[in-house]
């Protein structure tokens, strides 16, 4: 198998596909061809063949895909065919929705402790975690092998909870703080930053209410 | 001043420029070079210069641009510099997070009202925002003049609240439900997936450890 180094972009597609995947096998479909998935998902055939043959062969022209055989490839490919244990630090309202996330235990990932600095929240039992000291995070992290951190904590925080993990050994950091962060080289850091979408939306419906504007001057 | 299409990937950086410039007022400071902005918050310096050179001549040579003068530009070309009204779909633990996110304000979104069907929480009080009944969206929309709708719900409803949303005549949607929608040409749809942030992660934290197995073979 190719583990070569693909875009983040590719990556994000192969996650797309294996989520359409996933609900083709709950519906017992065993096979599946590039263009009834791009029709149903609304995505682009050429691309998915594309994206896929860079891993090898897998359709077969004219029947298309093993839904489970390319289901297991590419959770191999994402690293989710095995669990990965988060830790969710910032016990605040997202950080809590987060820990209770649906979608991580579809993907394999296991939440298993949210940490927070407030002494009225350590200890308590938040969207089904335990919240536990901040400054326990080195021990817990290596005790429980935990491996991914999310961030959701204030912005003014933010860098200082990346230290610590990091210096804890996590390799990998997905921040929800709205705030550009410094990394070194071997840990992979995302930003989810839910005010810079809402900001390029407010920019479409700027942009339209002046080509409005416009239209109604050239009228 | 031009108001030319803009990539989303620039609306983006300009967003992120405007917080910086956000924090430097508050910080009393009145002017700014693209070196300093760049080293303060990890930016690239000539990528800087160059996005905002693309909207008109800012900043005085050797002396930089002025943090009120560019913050008030970028605000006027992101259009938040009026208020927009926001409204959640989906009043869970994420919507009800979202409903309560400090980011929101801090850019001139005000989420007015959260949106359910279910029965136990419409009427109630979630994140300082009360429920509504899904069914009374157009009509809300329209009394309280909402441009923005963000969608918390589970993936298998979001695409009939997409519907229901844009039907209202809604022209701006930010989705959190791991699923691709279909929309129509006219609206905007912008996706925050986590799931898929996770999953590259995982790509990475995978890669990572083939890499150290090759390694290890190598040795």
């Amino acid at each position: 198998m190719k583990f070569e180094k693909i875009s983040e972009l590719t990556t994000c597609r192969l996650s797309v596909y294996l989520r359409c995947l996933n609900e083709l096998a709950k519906d017992n479909i065993t096979t599946v061809s590039s263009e009834t998935m791009a029709k149903r998902y609304h995505l682009n055939s050429a691309q998915i063949r594309k994206d896929l043959a860079y891993f090898g062969e897998f359709g077969v022209r004219g029947v298309g895909y093993s839904v489970e055989g390319l289901r297991n490839h590419l959770m191999k490919i994402l690293g989710t065919d095995k669990k990965q244990i988060v830790a969710v630090i910032g016990a605040g309202r997202l950080g809590t929705a987060l820990a209770d996330y649906h979608g991580f235990t579809q993907s394999n990932f296991e939440v298993i402790a949210l940490f927070d600095s407030d002494k009225n929240l350590i200890g308590q039992i938040k969207g089904g975690t335990e919240v536990f000291d901040i400054k326990d995070f080195a021990e817990i992290a290596e005790r429980d092998n935990i491996e991914l951190a999310v961030i959701a904590v204030p912005a003014e925080f933010a860098q200082d909870v990346l230290n610590r993990v990091t210096k804890a050994g996590i390799k990998a950091v997905l921040n929800f703080a709205p705030i550009s962060l410094c990394v070194a080289d071997d840990v992979k850091l995302k930003t989810v930053d839910v005010t810079t979408a809402l900001e390029s939306l407010s920019y479409f419906l700027s942009q339209n209410s002046h080509t409005e504007i416009e239209l109604r001057k050239a009228a």
